[in-house]
Parts: C-alpha cells; sequence; structure tokens
C-alpha cells in the first residue's frame, strides 16, 4: 500500500516550502501538482513522475476534483509514495480535506504537509502584517468564488461587514467590485485601506493600494489579474514603512542566465536573494561523455602501474603515471572523482600524482571530494596556470589533461613547449539545450 | 550595518521550518527566541549566540517588548546577522509588525520570513480542515488575551457570534469560559462543535473534543494546560475519518534515546517519523582529542614515508608506511579525514595502504569522504573483523588502529596473534555528559 502527502507549497516564494515538503518531494514517486506551484519546486522531484492537474483561474470544477482525487487513490493502491503538491496550504481552500477524506474513505494511509498560506505571506511580503496591536486582533480569511450566484452557501456579508480587524479575500480580482459593493452597504466605513497584492512573494510581485471607496477603479486602471490576495484594513497603513520586499535592489528587475542548469543555480540563487526575477534560458548543455573507456583505462594504469601496461594509444599519450593532473572545470573535477567512485576506488589509486586547479571553484570543487590541490594559480586562467607550471618546472613531466570547455589547446601547446608530455581525455561533451535556435 | 531576519519556526513540528528559515538560521551570529520554538531549531545554529526573550503564557508585557525592539536594533547597529525566531508565523499574533516597525524606524535591513501558523497546522494535525466545502468558505483567526478587562480594543463579540466559518482562537484556555459565554449569548448555536488543541503538531498533541455547551467543562475535566488553540466549527465533523496524526503506530509514546547527540539524530529522526516523543539523554559524549600530536606524526609519516624518520615512541609503534588502518567506528573516519583536511592532506598520503572498515556504517562515513574501504567482514563484529584479516593473511604487516570504544584490547590482541604489528592511536575520547549523574 502507498502513501499520500498532501503537501502545501507555499505561496510563491519556493524557499518557503518546508522542510518536510522537501523530504518527500524527494523521495515521491509521483508528484501531482497545481497551477500555483513554483517549477523549482518540481525540480526537487526529478525522480519523480510529474502530474499536473492544475487549471488557470475560474470556479473549481468538481467533476474534475473528482478526478484527482481518484487519481490519488489509484497510484496510492499502486503502491506509489505520492505527493499532492498544492499552492499555500492544502487546507486554507486548498480542497485538501476533500482529498484527505477520499483517502481515509479508502483506508489510503496519507499525511498533511502544511504551507505557508498565500493570506498571510503575500500580505508579509508587502509590508503588511495580517495582525498588529491597535490595529487588528483578528483575521479572517474568505474565499471569493468568481460567480457568488452559483454558490449554495449564504455569505453573511453583514457579519463581515460588521467585524473589526483584518479582512483577506483570496482570489477575487473579478468578484471585487461586488465584494466591496456589499461591505460598503452594510456600512463598512469607505476610507478603509485596501490592498490587492498579485504574484505575492514572488519576484512578479505587484501591489495596488487604495481604500474601499476607489481601489476598484485603480485594479481597473491597471488592469490587474489573477492570481491575487485582497487584504481590507487598518494594517495596510503600516506598508509604507515595512514594505521591505519591494526595496531589495533587483526587485522589478528580469535576469536572464545563460549558464548551464546545474551551473546556474547559485547564481541564480543570489540574484534572487537580492529580489530579481530569474529566467533560466541555459545555452549550453554540458553531460559526461558516454564511454568512459579512456578514463577508466587511464585509471586503471594509475592504480596498478606494474601490472597490465596497456598499449598507447593515439598521439601524445603517455603510459604508465602521471606526474600532474589538470583540472580546468568544476565539471571536470565531478565527472573525474564520481567515475573512480562508479569503479570502486577512491583519491589513492592517484599516489604520487599532483593536482592543479585553474581557479577557486575548481579548487572549492575537489575539496567537496576531500582533495586538496597542490597548485593553484595567482591569475585564474590558462595563462596563469601556464605561468604557475612555468615556476615550478615540469620539463620531462607527464601531464593529465581533462579536456574541457576553455581553450583547451592553449593550455596542451603551452604545456608541450614547456616540455611536458601531455596527454588529454575527453571527460564531457557540451552542446546546446534542446529547444534553443 | 546588520541585518534582521524576522523568521516563523512554525507551530511545533521542527520539519514545518521552511527552507529559507533553515537558511537564515545556519547564516545567524545571533538568535533571539520565543518559549515556543523548538529545541532542534537552535540547534541549527551552533555558530550563533542564543538569546532567550521568552515568557511562559500571561499576557505580554510591552516593557519586554520595548526591550526586545532595541535588543534587535542594539546587535544590527553591531553588524550582526540577527534571527529573531518566533512560534507560529511572525505577523499572526507574533508582534512581527512591532519589531518590524522599530527595525525600519532606525532604518535597519530586514525581512520577514513567514512560518507555518500554528492556528492552520494544529487543526490539520488533529483531522482538523479549517476550510472545507459545504462546511467552511471563511475562517476567523482570533486571540484571547488572558484578561479582557485589560484589553482596549474593543471586541466585537457580536459579528462573530454572527459568522459563519470556522473561529481559531489562539492562547485561550483561561478565558475560553468568558469567550463562549459571550458566543452563547449572541446566539451561537450551542451544539457547535469545538476541539481544544494542546502542544498541536508535536508528539504530545492531546486535543479535546465536544460543543459550545459542555467544552468548558471537558477541559476542566481534564485540567488542560495552555499552549492551545481552540478551533469552533462544523469543520470539527471531520476530525474522526481525517485524525492522521494520532494514528501514527508511536503516537503518544515517549523514546528515550542513549546514544550520543551526535549518532542519536538519525534513529530520533526515523522514531519521530513514526510519531514518537523522543527525548535525547546522552549517556556518552565522543569527541575528539585536544592533541593531535600523535595522529599527525602518523599521518606526516606517511606522506613523506623516506624523510624524517621519527623515533618510535612507546611499545607497539611501528616506524614508516601501513600496510593496512582498520576504522572501527564512523566517528573515527570522521576525525581521521576531517584531521587529514585541516593539514591540507587527502587520501593520496594512503598512497599503499589498504582500509578495512567494520560494517556498513563505517563503510557509508568512508563513502561520504569519496574512500572505498578494501576490507569488509561478513560479520560486522570484531571477531567477524579478525576473521577476515585471517583469510586475507596479515602475518608481517603493519597495521593501524585508530583506537575506539569498542573492544579496542580484543582486537589488537587478536590480531598480533595473526602476527602483524599492531599500532594503536587515539584519536577520540568518551566521557559522561555534563549533568548525568
Amino acid at each position: 500500500m502507498g502513501f499520500v502527502s498532501l503537501v502545501g507549497a507555499g505561496p510563491g516564494d519556493p524557499k518557503l516550502l518546508t522542510l518536510r515538503g522537501k523530504e518527500v518531494l524527494e523521495q515521491a514517486d509521483v508528484v501531482i501538482y497545481d497551477y500555483l506551484v513554483h517549477p523549482s519546486l518540481l525540480r526537487l522531484a526529478p525522480q519523480a513522475k510529474h502530474i499536473y492537474v492544475g487549471k488557470k483561474g475560474g470556479d473549481p470544477d468538481s467533476t474534475r476534483q473528482d478526478s484527482i482525487d481518484q487519481l490519488l487513490v489509484r497510484l496510492a493502491c499502486e503502491g506509489k509514495r505520492v505527493v499532492r503538491l498544492k499552492g499555500g496550504d492544502p487546507f486554507v481552500f486548498g480542497r485538501g480535506g476533500e482529498e484527505a477524506m477520499a483517502l481515509a474513505k479508502n483506508k489510503i494511509r496519507f499525511e498533511v504537509v502544511p504551507g505557508i498560506s498565500a493570506g498571510i505571506a503575500a500580505p508579509a511580503y508587502a509590508g503588511i502584517p495580517v495582525t498588529h496591536r491597535g490595529y487588528a486582533s483578528k483575521v479572517t480569511f474568505l474565499t471569493a468564488h468568481e460567480d457568488p450566484r452559483k454558490k449554495r452557501e449564504h455569505v453573511d456579508w453583514k457579519a463581515i461587514a460588521g467585524l473589526s480587524g483584518t479582512l483577506v479575500i483570496f482570489m477575487g480580482i473579478k468578484t471585487l467590485p461586488n465584494i466591496i459593493k456589499r461591505l460598503l452597504h452594510y456600512g463598512k466605513d469607505r476610507r478603509t485601506p485596501v490592498s490587492v497584492i498579485r504574484w505575492g512573494t514572488t519576484a512578479q510581485q505587484r501591489v495596488v493600494t487604495g481604500t474601499l471607496a476607489n481601489i476598484v477603479n485603480k485594479v481597473k486602471q491597471v488592469a490587474l489579474k489573477p492570481p491575487a490576495i485582497t487584504v481590507i484594513g487598518q494594517v495596510n497603513r503600516l506598508r509604507p514603512l515595512l514594505n521591505w520586499f519591494e526595496k531589495k535592489p533587483l526587485f522589478g528587475k528580469t535576469v536572464l542566465v545563460t549558464r548551464s542548469r546545474k551551473q546556474a543555480s547559485q547564481l541564480s540563487d543570489r540574484l534572487e536573494s537580492l529580489g530579481a526575477n530569474v529566467v533560466e534560458v541555459p545555452t549550453i548543455d554540458i553531460s559526461p561523455i558516454n564511454n568512459f573507456r579512456i578514463l577508466d583505462e587511464a585509471i586503471h594504469q594509475m592504480a596498478t602501474p606494474h601490472a597490465n601496461p596497456l598499449p598507447s594509444r593515439g598521439e601524445g599519450r603517455v603510459r604508465g603515471i602521471y606526474d600532474w593532473i589538470v583540472f580546468t572545470s568544476e565539471n571536470g573535477v565531478e565527472i573525474f572523482f564520481n567515475r573512480l567512485r562508479d569503479l570502486r576506488k577512491d583519491a589513492r589509486v592517484l599516489k604520487n600524482v599532483r593536482i592543479a586547479a585553474i581557479g577557486p571553484g575548481t579548487q572549492a570543487k575537489l575539496q567537496s571530494f576531500f582533495v586538496e590541490p597542490d597548485l593553484l594559480p595567482n591569475v585564474f586562467t590558462t595563462e596563469g596556470l601556464v605561468k604557475a607550471f612555468k615556476t615550478c618546472g615540469i620539463s620531462g613531466k607527464k601531464i593529465l589533461l581533462l579536456r574541457t570547455t576553455i581553450a583547451p589547446k592553449l593550455l596542451h601547446d603551452s604545456l608541450k613547449k614547456l616540455g611536458a608530455f601531455v596527454t588529454e581525455i575527453p571527460v564531457y561533451k557540451t552542446k546546446k539545450p534542446k529547444g534553443l535556435q
């Protein structure tokens, strides 16, 4: 029997996922996700099948909900670990209760992993605390259906209008005029401050502020579209002082990152923490070579230098133990040491081999494999590396160069000129990623 | 200038911390925390100074709040990275707004990291969705002050009583009778279901259920104490079906884990995921030795076997290169390879040394340092290891044994009997932890 985790993905900012949410994504067989789920959360579950069941805006369809319930039950019966990933919190207008009921009725084990609700976090990122001493000691979350005439449930607008405190309305751009008309009809003060927050907590966050009297026109003027959260109440007065998020240095800027997907993440992370909207468009795709035969031979020779002398192949290939291995990229380090591990060997095969790294990134990657380079140039370029080798003297030395993207010919030729015997082994290939013209 | 992160620690379950929350804790210089913060969250910031500013229950004192505000400002002005860690969400009755205002007024950069609110998660862990189709399309969070006479703000009980949907009351055990009297006075149905949830989302979770008519007596009968969340509304009817958390196999059980703090975490983690209340009482404290002189000498000899022949010290010490290193614990592996790294060396110093691991845990730890053991016995005991060595023949071999807690004398003597030269080096010491009788 499988297991279902009903997981709240949070309000938009992927860093607002919970630790438990991350954990279950990493262990999932299947992830069933909605419209408002950030794509980077799906990347936490590369091993899982991803099934999209979302629908942009509009009134949720009960037929569709039934089929989601059935899908969850069926996958769990097949023994799968299922993550049902929903925007915000599963139990705050997330229909998680209905899914939990379907599971419980079918005796399927499940858990609920709460998520940060957009009703709390979108205001927080707009500088609005939903409760605040002297402003609001109570907050009400309510959902606004796109067509209130379809609703069977009585909406007690009179009681709502009479309530002090903060009112947070989920997903109500289209119905906003109608809601406000009713609140004013039942006597809510026209001067009550209002904020409408679109894509809260993300780099696309946009906030329109006004009062109950003028917010409808203001929203119309800028043609604000869903998804949005509306905050009504005195707490909106705090926004001018507390608006920390939109003051980030790169807020509102979109930055294109063209590095390979894998290399991009750290850079993207830092740009995002400065408030930027990062779009990753990898213009290069780096992957290990398919055939490790030549690398494996070299590793084998290093491990058993006296046994099995292998025949030399191709020009410049040097038999036996190398004096140096040169790493000119993090990728090269990663592929080499992962391959070593796959062969159930370790750094001990490098015995008397010395290791050179072209720069601090490559050095750090070596250190992540608990290997300390013996040579790091002062200037982190091919020329810098050649100069460093010149200083320590490599005439007559055997050098293994793991072929990389940066100027391999220049490095190869320069080392040869210094009198070294250079062997080049390809460890990865680069290509244009799919879909890039 | 420093930076302050106002972080929501979540409702109790430490796995409900956000990824951003974890990140800022790991980078913090100072953590200022409250009563309801789980101790394991503080362990995410071992590098930081921890300052407790909480107070059990009772009405928050505004003098105290002022001094917290001042503390935050002062530390940020000193250039510190400050994490202000609060139970639940900082902006849902967390007084985060006041702290943010103090920071903004002093032009100190800050961010808000929302947390999972106990008002949503405690009901969820009790099997109660705060909103549910046909039961509640609206939820109101309100706080109940311990003495309502002290409150300046008007509590509009009439409007609250007239509201449909779910009502969630924060921290209201003492005031519960008063609140319910008012709700009933203003016409709320006596049969409305109520749950009072103490320590929600934790292994100590306790839920008392009833109706507006009888909940006060029921709570009194079991003498339920704070902290608690009260949920009023039809959604309580879903609890019998959806109560997933309290059905976990070890829910309600307290399990004592006596391993050392570091070793305990994985076991504790698994017990907690089964619902257990885990109490870690380390009966042993393992730490690296203070003086690495002897180990460093051995490493130095291995790295430069021909230069610097060091004098033999103590009985059984063998000079020069070892044929084997035997690791009998994960701690030994960790201390050895971390020391190697501190000396800016790596596994290459082990050149022709073969490595034995006593069992799969030690093997896995070696692999985490990208080192693959050459020998792993079939039976993971000292006897199994001796048998494995017997099979591969170690007469005349030089063996380095990193001194451990498990039967070092038996292993030492057995290897000697097989004709090996055994050197023992202490790498860690064990002691009773502080406070243990």
